[in-house]
Parts: structure tokens; C-alpha cells; sequence
């Protein structure tokens, strides 16, 4: 777009005006922040021309946005979500650096209080799915065992939901357990399938306007924690998904993404457990924890 | 701050891939909104390195806007006020050019019923402040004075409030007329009195924590319409008021600033009506229209 000098003067004069209101602010931290978003705002609103209109519907976005957002639902965090805002800020502060596990978004599943479980127990407790059994080792980026490591596992069942989204207070796809003391553990849980973000609200309208798809690649929520390494949150894909490149909150990488293999049928099952002929699948999954 | 190249890599790749989510947005004005906004969206989160704990907050503050936004109170439109987004979008769609009186911002006072006066009638139906005598001409680009032009006109009293904030469905500080056959127009209104935004919210939070202050420069709001001529809604701005450099919603502009005069004790009333000894002041402002 073409704008004449004259007009572009007053665009930048009044973006100088608005950095230079937050001059006092007494937090240094505060300071550089406002003023950073005062530039990237009038850049954008400058560089697209926004309209009267536009900015009407962007006040009315952020308005429904906020009227749909209650203690049980964030739109808020599913716009920053899917604005890959969430992972963004992931990655500028992952500090586990090259040989760790990559981390990704914790999601607003987690609750902290999953039950433990035995190592080689069951996280489905009765959630629909597939079994599917989990194993792997913990180690440090030089290769030696992390025992004990403290290991919480969330996941949706085949239909799509999350045990809180039941509405009845059970908990169910979820669990915690500790590795042994060579690192090592192992759950059944359920081989994980894709399924929507919350679409039925502003967000959703954002993306079926935009073309894109509110799927989330099929995954398995990991949080690892131990003495004396950095906490990691991640997540295991599943190779092969359909929906691995277009995840709708960027959640994906390359180095998340696992084999989930389906034996023959009869195999016996890792522990000898009995399936009923019921159909399964194991993936495994090693985790190396950077230096805390 | 430094970032080593990988990780800007990565970073930069999220970023690649969110503004790339949008490609298949069947509008093209709403694909190039929504990744400009995305590029500028996470330049931002990039270079102040946003920690978890900030992009908590800010999700926290969001939230809290949308909360306390109903039918009666826009704090979306406060935020957009106080980072001057509003005044940009003013800015950019001004068409008038030069030559025509300046724009600024409506405000969220604005009715659109406010009561028809004759020339030199009175809209401060009750509300309190001094009396001011408002007279000028409308008249194009040209000079050619623009006959029977519309002009509403509402303001705050002296305590800072507008007839909507009385709470009673009064009518006060708010008028409509017409100028006459050769652009001419006067009333009788108050004073202009600097005020607060509203600033018992996040909005107001955000100012105080950042050590700016809430209080708008004195005005009187403006919107001018005649068939032909592109609309105008500004402002007048009093000449010497303290907040005219901080006015909180960075609404000022030079070209608005008029002198509110102040006869001395005794000058009989331009109009010959009887103040009863209490001391008034009159402002000239003449308004120039841009062809439509």
C-alpha cells in the first residue's frame, strides 16, 4: 500500500507518542515490554491499514472471547494456542538445549493430581481406546540412568475427551509412576488418536474462517520431573497421523514423533497381560532429562 | 539480548509455519490480516524473549478485561484507547487531507439521539460548569460555507461525568443543530473540564503500574455531516490545558487546540442573555469539510 509521506509522518508521530506515554513506568521490565508491544501494534495496524470496520470486529472477537472464557474454559489461551503464541513462548524459554528431550505446550488438561500407579498398571481406568503399552528410559544428556524420575501421563480416549470433560469427577487417562532405578518404566494407556480443540466458540469461528482445521495431532502428554534436572513437558506423537503438519496449536516436533507398532494378531502382550483377543499396540518412548 | 542461531532458527521456523496455517484463508483481506498479525505477533514474543510467567499474565490481564466488558462498559475499546491503537486507526482512515479540519477519536459517549437545539440554544440542559459560548462556521476545503450542515455536539460537566454516567436516562451536556444558510452555527454548552477515563479495571491497573495517568485533555466532542462532504467527528481541545501533551488516549492534535476566552467581569453575554452575574467564556471554532 502506498501512503503519502505526509500521512505516513503522522502514523509513525503518534506510534512515538504512545512508546514515549510509557517512558515512566518504574518496572524496567514493564517498560521495555509496553513499549515493544506499543511499536509491534501500530507496525501492524500501519502496515494492513486496518479499517474502522476491522477494528470494530477485532473489539467484538476479543469481546466474545472474553464472555465464553469462565473458570472451566480459557478461550484466551486456546487464541494464543492457535496463534502458536503458546509454543512460541515454549520455545524462547526452553533451556534444556541440544540432546534433551524437546518440550512442547503443556495444554489445559493437566491437573496435578493424576493417581500413581504401579510401574507396568493401567492409566485408562476404563477410558475407551485401544491399549497400548508405553515403555522407556530416563537418562541425563551424558547417557546415565535418572532413577526415581517422577513421570505424569494425560491423555484423550478414542472419542475425543479428556477425563474432566466426562463431567462426573472420575479420573480416567491419567496417572503418575516412577522409574526404576536404572531409569527404566512402562504403563498400558491408550493408543492415542486425534481429536478437535474446543471449536464451538470464537476461536473455532477464527479457524473455519481461515480455512484451517481445529485438530490436534494424536499425542500422549508427558511431564518428567526429578532431582537436580529441569522439568520437562512434552508430548509423544504418534508417526503416521494424518494431522502431524497441521496440529492446530503447533505442538509438533520432529523428534516427538514416535512409532506406535501393531503386532500380530495373537501376540502375547509385553507383561502377559490377557487382552481378550482385544487388538494392541506399544510404542517406546526414552526421555533424556538436561541438568537442572 | 543474544540468541544463539539454532534456537533463533527455531523460532523463527514456529513463526514460518503459524503465518503459513493461514495460506488457505478463502478471504484475501482476512488471510492478510491474520498473518501480518501473526508476523508481528511473534516478532514481538521473539524479541522480548516473553517468559512463562509474563504470557501468564497477559492472559490473566485479558481475561480480566473481558470480565469486567458488558453493555455498558468496552474495556477492549479502553485498552485499544490507552496504546493509541484507536487514534491509529483514526489516523489511517483519515481521507479528509489537508485542508480539513482534523479527526479524532469518538469516544464511547457518543448517542446519536441528543436532543435538536436552535442556533444559540443551550445543550447543558442542567448539567453542571460554566457556561461557554460556542460559535464558528462550517465551510469546505474551498471556503464556500456549507448551508444547513448537522452538528452534534456532547461533553462532560464540571465533575467529569456525561448524562449517560447520571444513571437517571437524563439528557444533559448533548445537542444537535444545523447551521445556518451561510454556515453559521452557535450554542451555548459548558466550560471544557479535563476527566478521568474509567480506571477501577485492568485498563486503569495497567496505567498506574506503568505511571500514566487516566485523565483526558478537556473537550468537547464534534461530529459534522452534510450531504456531499465526507463526515468529521473530532474534538476541541482547550488551549493551555495541563493534560493537552498526556491526554490518555492520545487524541490530541494541534490543529484542534482553540482558546476558551474569558471576558472581563461584567461583558454582557454575546447574545444578550442574563448569566446572572456568573462568569462564562466563549470559543471560536470554525469547521472545514472535505468533499465526499
Amino acid at each position: 500500500v502506498r501512503v503519502a509521506p505526509p500521512a505516513r509522518a503522522r502514523e509513525r508521530e503518534l506510534a512515538e507518542r504512545v512508546v514515549a506515554s510509557f517512558a515512566g513506568a518504574p518496572d524496567d521490565r514493564l517498560r521495555h515490554l509496553l513499549q515493544a508491544l506499543s511499536r509491534h501494534l501500530h507496525a501492524f495496524l500501519t502496515e494492513v491499514r486496518l479499517t474502522e470496520a476491522e477494528w470494530r470486529a477485532a473489539i467484538d472477537f476479543l469481546t466474545d472471547v472474553g464472555h465464553i472464557t469462565d473458570d472451566r474454559r480459557q478461550e484466551f489461551i486456546l487464541l494464543s494456542d492457535v496463534l502458536g503464541a503458546s509454543m512460541q513462548v515454549i520455545t524462547i524459554n526452553d533451556e534444556a538445549g541440544d540432546g534433551a528431550t524437546d518440550s512442547t505446550v503443556l495444554g489445559p488438561f493437566f491437573l496435578g493430581d493424576a493417581p500413581v500407579i504401579e510401574r507396568g498398571g493401567d492409566i485408562a481406568a476404563g477410558a475407551p481406546g485401544e491399549p497400548c503399552w508405553y515403555s522407556g528410559q530416563v537418562t541425563d544428556t551424558r547417557g546415565t540412568p535418572v532413577a526415581g524420575a517422577e513421570i505424569e501421563v494425560w491423555m484423550a480416549d478414542e472419542t475425543g475427551r479428556y477425563d474432566v470433560q466426562y463431567g462426573d469427577g472420575r479420573r480416567a487417562g491419567r496417572g503418575r509412576l516412577f522409574a526404576d532405578e536404572a531409569g527404566r518404566y512402562a504403563f498400558w494407556a491408550l493408543t492415542p488418536t486425534p481429536y478437535p480443540i474446543p471449536h464451538d466458540g470464537p476461536v473455532g469461528a477464527l479457524l473455519a474462517a481461515s480455512g484451517r482445521s481445529p485438530m490436534r495431532a494424536a499425542h500422549l502428554h508427558f511431564t518428567v520431573t526429578a532431582a537436580r534436572h529441569l522439568p520437562l513437558t512434552t508430548h509423544l506423537f504418534r508417526r503416521g497421523d494424518e494431522f502431524l503438519a497441521s496440529d492446530s496449536v503447533f505442538g509438533v516436533k520432529d523428534s516427538l514423533v514416535t512409532d506406535i507398532r501393531h503386532p500380530p494378531a495373537g501376540t502375547p502382550a509385553p507383561d502377559g497381560r490377557d487382552l481378550a483377543g482385544a487388538t494392541w499396540s506399544s510404542a517406546r518412548f526414552d526421555i533424556v532429562l538436561a541438568p537442572g
